[in-house]
Parts: structure tokens; sequence; C-alpha cells
């Protein structure tokens, strides 16, 4: 069969299930495309074709099997995370270490059946929202070679959306797996923090850290994330809790004051962020306007407050030996931790508590909040031109989400008049996550983006995320829209 | 009517319901003892005869009302506490101010109609265990004048145990709520973290920071507990959730190991613990032995670890201007801050993310925990000799609660053959405080050891907590033990 643009896992499954395709046949095309996609910056490493065959040919000669729901998924991994049998380098060469296991989260998708191709560039030490940061070059969105892929999962969110891998492992401190979604048109799923082991990353801020999931839909995104999670004792932030519901219908959705939109003069953006509101109308939701002020206040002690500690913290004895090996602009960051002393970090953590207090007092008005994931789609000059002040704009409406507990779902938003894509977060109480990609891909669907480079993508094709209602209902509640997404997209 | 030896909430209230008493009579009986109580080093302040009889006769004027639980009820306040009339003095006077307002807490048990009668001496900033490190002096057990009262709630602990209040306010970072209800044989609820405001709290560990309450029972403990708790949005550490149940039968107990239990060659405390082990048994609880080390490492960091920054962070502008001014053991553990760094402080709090990861292994055994509350009661001399190391053996079952963020109930178990008095606490998990009174009442009432200086209270005279249990199943539920008692204590 001919591949699809997009290597979605449905329609990977679906043609392994009729006989139509094997993963042989979908791992070669894999090493086709990637050879053949014209950005040099996504991958720092790969196995070599033999392996990714053998790999294939291993899992066909064992068969599917019900416990593999994976069975020869072809995925990508962020270069922070192990992946046994190719080096993890963090995207700073003189700090690579050859791992001498999967992550856990890698591991858990292997035993899934799914197929780890190699290790995606990022922003170094996952410091960045922007994908310029690395010395193996900055990655490009899919839509256009002047634009920045976005940050730091840059790799992995391209390699989605160029349809190079079905969904790839990214993370997430300050936005890192929520803004490279919105600059490719595709999904970034931010779990609840402790949700996926952490065991095998390299840390960013060890507390915040979260291991994410790019994907074609929030269905897709949701699933692996299921597959992905759970309580992992070699974690010391591993945690679990029973799922947090939603409604399911009239849901409240907190969008910022009018004031607090704030677009950088991009009109485009804030027209398509206005539409996502209207969107979200039409699929039955109260918007309620929520002062977005203790949300941005709290965000700025990311980079502007104790925090930048953890950065020194994950890397101090490299960063003694090896400082000149480090990404200038990623230095100065974590050099700027230097001095800070314990009751600094304890008064940030006041301050963060009290943000939260005050934040509560929104999150009374609001069961959901939908947010621009970004504001703005830079171009790589301007990035370079002003990598910190640019990169804290890009950072305005994702920074606050690990500070503050909650966990979020970056979704296509719409395309602008000039071919670049714009997005929307969704973001939720912790362990809502499953209930929240729902309602992300309830948007996802009447948005008419698409997913990734095949922006006229028949959404209905796919199975949306089980959430928590029953299958009865659910068939019920989305046959309506299915239909309606059928005609916005066709 | 004859005041008995303790001013408990349910016998004043009971006599003031039947027209046999005044909260006038009370007050001048409050006056007289207080008086008349040979230790000087209680209070720090209290207010005039005047004061309180005229507090007494505005309720009076009122009358009780249904909105009103502590109707002419007497109680005391650490003098870290702030209390409008009252200095605050954290038992530093050159740190004294005169407070714009109530607490939070303190201006809750107003409303209900309790009078606060004076401000009580504590451990200088709440740091320490003992009680000793204050320039008011070193309030004494009620149990015997050489020995401390505990720390660092020292005047609140006695000022209820003598029969001075009905009830009192302590705090509790380390321990400091329990240790003294243990040397003093009464009930020390130390609540959930978050659910008792701390807004007009001179802070010790802000992060860390109970304030807790001493009372006579853990019904009335539990009762206060609920009139002083409540969101309250001016304190950031101020949270809410819904109450966390225990089994009402078959309670899984954990203790430690056999070489967990350190009681530093006090063989007389060691059998009062085994006594208190063989009396849940005779509850019906099921014994499960845990490993105690992952609480007690975790409990290190308290003073070993970068937390001790919050104590610095608390009064960094008084150190400044006014080193010597501060008790000289206090001023030692509190400069120990200087110089730790922010990265430092994160390490601190990956460590306890570890222990905690660890202890939830322990968790998975036990319902709740139960811990002797302190291993030895030191004399003041003793104390004095060995400020630190003395200190850090009272703290071993006592400084990982806030840090693992557990609820906890210090309740009597005990006399020893010398008249001393021995304790121990339940632990539970957070938001489980309303049902760990249930099984902390269950307990005092079958030690025998009374309350307080009355060691021959009959316990069976007062209601129980009301738990999360029907009152029919409670009647029934209570109705043997209560008989049980009754034929123990008379």
């Amino acid at each position: 069969m001919k591949l699809p643009k997009l290597l979605t896992i449905e329609t990977l499954s679906r043609a392994y299930a009729a006989g139509s395709l094997s993963p042989l046949a979908v791992i070669e095309a894999v090493i086709e495309r990637i050879e053949a996609w014209p950005d040099p910056a996504v991958w720092i490493s790969r196995f070599d074709d033999d392996a990714l065959r053998a790999a294939a040919e291993a899992l066909m000669a064992k068969g599917p099997s019900p416990g593999q729901p994976l069975w020869g998924i072809p995925f990508a991994v962020k270069d922070n995370i192990d992946c046994a049998g190719l080096d993890t380098t963090a995207a700073c060469p003189a700090f690579a270490y050859a791992p001498a296991a999967d992550s856990t989260v890698v591991a858990r998708l292997r035993a899934a059946g799914a197929i780890p191709v190699g290790k995606t560039n990022l922003d170094q030490f996952a410091t960045g929202l922007n994908g310029t940061r690395s010395p193996y070059g900055a990655p490009r969105s899919v839509f256009h070679p002047d634009y920045v892929s976005g940050g730091s999962s840059s790799g992995s969110g391209v390699a989605v959306a160029a349809g190079l891998v079905a969904f790839s492992l990214g993370t997430d401190t300050a936005g890192s797996g929520r803004v490279p979604a919105a600059f490719n048109n595709i999904v970034g799923v931010k779990p609840t923090k402790g949700m996926l082991s952490t065991t095998g990353l390299v840390p960013a801020c060890r507390s915040l850290d979260c291991i994410t999931v790019f994907a074609a839909t929030a269905g897709e995104g949701d699933l692996v994330r299921g597959i992905a999670a759970g309580l992992d004792p070699t974690d010391a932030y591993s945690r679990s809790a029973a799922p947090v519901l939603l409604p399911t219908a009239a849901l409240r959705v907190g969008v910022p004051v009018g004031a607090e939109r704030e677009f950088f003069e991009d009109g485009a953006n804030a027209g398509l962020f206005q539409a996502a509101i209207d969107a979200l109308e039409d699929l039955g939701c109260t918007i309620v306007e929520i002062d977005f002020a203790p949300f941005r206040e709290a965000a700025s002690l990311l980079y502007g407050g104790p925090w930048v500690a953890e950065r020194l913290a994950a890397i101090e004895g490299f960063h003694q030996t090896n400082a000149a090996d480090i990404d200038p602009t990623v230095r100065k960051i974590v050099e700027g931790a230097i001095g800070i002393s314990a009751v600094e970090a304890f008064r940030g953590a006041y301050a963060l508590e009290a943000f939260r207090q005050r934040t509560a007092a929104e999150w009374a008005k609001a069961d959901i909040l939908m947010l621009p994931t970004a504001p703005i789609l830079p171009t790589v000059a301007a990035m370079q031109a002003d990598p910190i002040g640019l990169n804290a704009k890009l950072g305005r409406y994702t920074n606050f989400v690990n500070l503050l507990d909650n966990c979020a779902i970056a979704v296509p938003a719409g395309l602008r008049n000039d071919g670049l894509p714009f997005g929307v977060t969704l973001v939720a109480p912790a362990f809502a996550d499953a209930a929240l990609a729902v309602w992300a891909d309830r948007l996802h669907r009447i948005t008419g983006a698409g997913i990734g480079l095949d922006t006229d993508a028949n959404l209905a094709r796919f199975a949306p995320p089980p959430g928590r209602m029953s299958s009865v209902f659910r068939w019920w509640w989305w046959a309506p829209i299915s239909r309606a997404c059928r005609s916005i997209t066709n």
C-alpha cells in the first residue's frame, strides 16, 4: 500500500491488521524519508539501516499480540532521553555518554512493540523553547525553512510533522513539549508531572521535568502517554493518582482577559486565537475570562528566580570541567545560578505558593484554560539576534504550567494566510490528562488545520481518545462532530 | 461548682449549659491558677485580670449561641502567633512587635467564643524541641521540676496539663506540637500542613510550619482543629482537600522493626512503647513492622540539610541587625544556613523526594504509623549540657512528619514507675486528621494515663471525636470501649 504523508499509529496498525503492510516496509519507508528530508538538523543519531530492519523483522517473527498495542510503530526519541544502543548527548557532544539501559519510558514503549528509530536534536540541555541552541544545527518548521521549529524538543516535533515517524518523545520543563507542536501543526501531550518516569532523562529542572509525546492526534498522543505512564520506584518524582474527570459537556474554558492577550503585534495569531475561542463555543463550551497576571508572574520565576539553580545542579560537574563546551546562551543561563543562596531558593518557593494561591481564584471560574501555545513564530535569524529576549516571549503562555502542576495538550489551531501554523494549548489540573485529551481532540477536529504537513488530513478517520466516557455515549457524542469535521476538512 | 483539675472544653460547656458555672467564674479560677502555678516560665505575657473579666462578661451579655461552640472556653496562645492586644515576641524580646490584628486562627477561635488568656513561652523562634532555649526561662514538665517541658511549644503544653486553660495553640515544624504533649501527658494535634492558616505566625520553616492544638483528649483537640481550620487566601500555603478516611476496624498500624526502636537505653520508655503496641492489638489493630530508616534519614534533612535556610529566611533582617540578641544555640543553628547555595537547596529537595519514594513502600503496608513521641525525657541540666545533641535525639520520631506531609496526633501512653509520663504518636497521610483522631482517642482511653496532672481522669466521661462514622455506629462502637475504659480508669 502507499503510505500516507503522516505515519499515524492508527493507519499503520489498521494496515498491519489487514495484512496490507508490514513493519519492515514501514521501516524501509522511514529510512527513505529520513534520507530525503531536506533539513539536516533533525536527528543527532539514529540506528543504522540494518539494525532498524532487524528490529522490524524480530517483531514480525513473533507476530502481533494484544500486549503490544504499538507493534511495529516507528518513533523518535529526544536526545536527552536514554535509548540503549545510541549515545545520549543532550545536544552537547562533550557531554555524550553511552547509556547502559533504556530510560523507563523507552523501555515501556519498546515492550509495547514500538521501534525506536533515532535520537532527535534539541536546545542543548533542554534549555530553550526555540530550537536554535544546538551545535547540531537549528531544525526548521516544516512549513518554512526560515522559521524555527520551536524547542527544546525541536527534532522530535519536526520528525512527526514531516511524517518521518508516527510519534516521538520530547521533554517539557518550560514548554518544550508544546511549542514545537505549535510550530509544526501537530499535537503535543504534556502529561502531569511524575506520571511518566524521568529515570534515564538528563535533567533540566529535575523538580519540573516531564517526558512528553508528539503525535498526529490527541487520541494517539494520549494512547502513547497511557502506555508510557506508570509508577516507577527508581524515579524520586514518580507519582500516580486517580484520574481527575472533566465535564463532558458545558465545559467552562478560561481564556485571558483582552488586555492579557499578548501577541506582540502579530495580528494573524490574534485572529486565529479568537477563532479557537469561537470553535470552543461551537462545541458548547462556556468561555470565561480569567486574570492571566498571576500565571504570567509565576512563570517569571522559572528563569528569573531560583529554579535556574536546578539547571546548574543538573550539570554542575560537567560545567566545572567543560564550561567552554556549553552553548554560549545556555551557559549564560546556567551560570546565572552561581551565587544564588538557599535562602533565595526558599523565597522563590514562597513566591510560587503565593502565585498558586492567586491562581486558585481563577481556577474556581474555569474547568480548563485555553491559551495560545506561543504568541509568535520567529525566524531563525530573529532568534539568533535576540536569543534570550525572544525566547522569553515564546514562553509567555507555557512557562507556568509545570511550576503550577498542571497538565496540558497543545493542538493545531489553523493556518495563517502566509502558510505558517498557529496552535493553542488546553491546560487542566494535574491528573486530568485523559479527560483533557477528549476536549483537545474535539477542538483539533473543528479547527481544520489537519496534521503536520498534511494540512488536508481527514481527522474524522481517526478514533477519538476514550477519555472517561462509556463507549455508547462516545459514539452518540462523536457521530455528529465527526460528520461536521468531515464537512470541514473534505 | 468546684472546677476539676483539668479545664476541659466538655466539662466547662456542660456546666455552662446546666447553669452551674459562668465564663466569669472560670476566668476568676484561671487567674487564680496562673498566679498559683509555681513555674514562672510558662507565660511570656497575658491579658490583665480586668481585661479577661471583661471578655467573659461580654460573652455572657450576648449569651451562648450555636455559632459559638467554644463559648467561654479559655485558651493559651504560643507567643509566635499573633493575638491582638499582646506583643508577639517569639521568645526574643528585641524581636517583639505589637500585632495589628489577630492571626487567622486566633480570630477564628475568638469568633467561636473562646477567650485568649495570654501568650506562652517557647524555644526562641520555635527552634528546638526541649523548652530551654528562651530568655523567659525554661518551663518544666508538670510532673517534675527537674525535667524539661518539651518544646518548642513549652508553655502551651504546660498550660493545658496544669489545668490553667482548657486548650492551647502550639506550632510544629520538627515536632514542637507533639513533644510537649508527651512530656506533660496530654494530647497534641498536629494537623495536615496548610489546613490551619499560618497568617499571623512568625515562621520557623515557612514551607513546613503548622499551627497545632494541645488538649485534654483527642476529641477536644480535633474539635478545636476543625474550628480553627479553613482555607485562607492570605496564606500562600493554605490548602484544603476532602478528608481521607481510615478503616474503622482492623487498622494496620506500622511500628518500627526492633532494631529501629531506639530509646537510648531508657528501658521504661521501651516497655511503655511495647505496652502501647499491645493496647492497639487489644483494639483489634494489626501490627506491622516497617523499616523506619527512610523516615529517619528524611528527618536528618531538617537540620542537616538546606531547610535550615528557611529559619534564616524567616529572620534574615533581624539577624543582620540584632544577631547578639538571639539565643546562642538558636543563633548557631540559624547561622548554619549562611553559605548554603540554591543548588544545595534543590539537591535537598531531590533527596527528600527520594525518601518519600522509599517511605511509600512502607506506607503500602500500613494505614497509620505508631511511634514513640520522644525516646527520652531529659532533665533541664542535661539539656543545657548538650543542647544540640540531645535535641536531635528528641526529634528522632517527629522530624520527618512535616517534611513527608503527614498529620499526627500525640497521645499519653502511660506513666513510668518514676512518675514521669511517656507518649506515643499516631501518624497518618495528609488530610486523614479526623479519622486519625478516632484512633488516637481509642488508644488514649485504654492506656490509663489520664490527662495531664489528672492521671486518674475518667476518660469515659468525654465524648469521642466524631471521625467519619455515623452516630449510630459510633454509639455501638464506643459503648463497650467506654465500659472497658471505665473499668481501667476507675
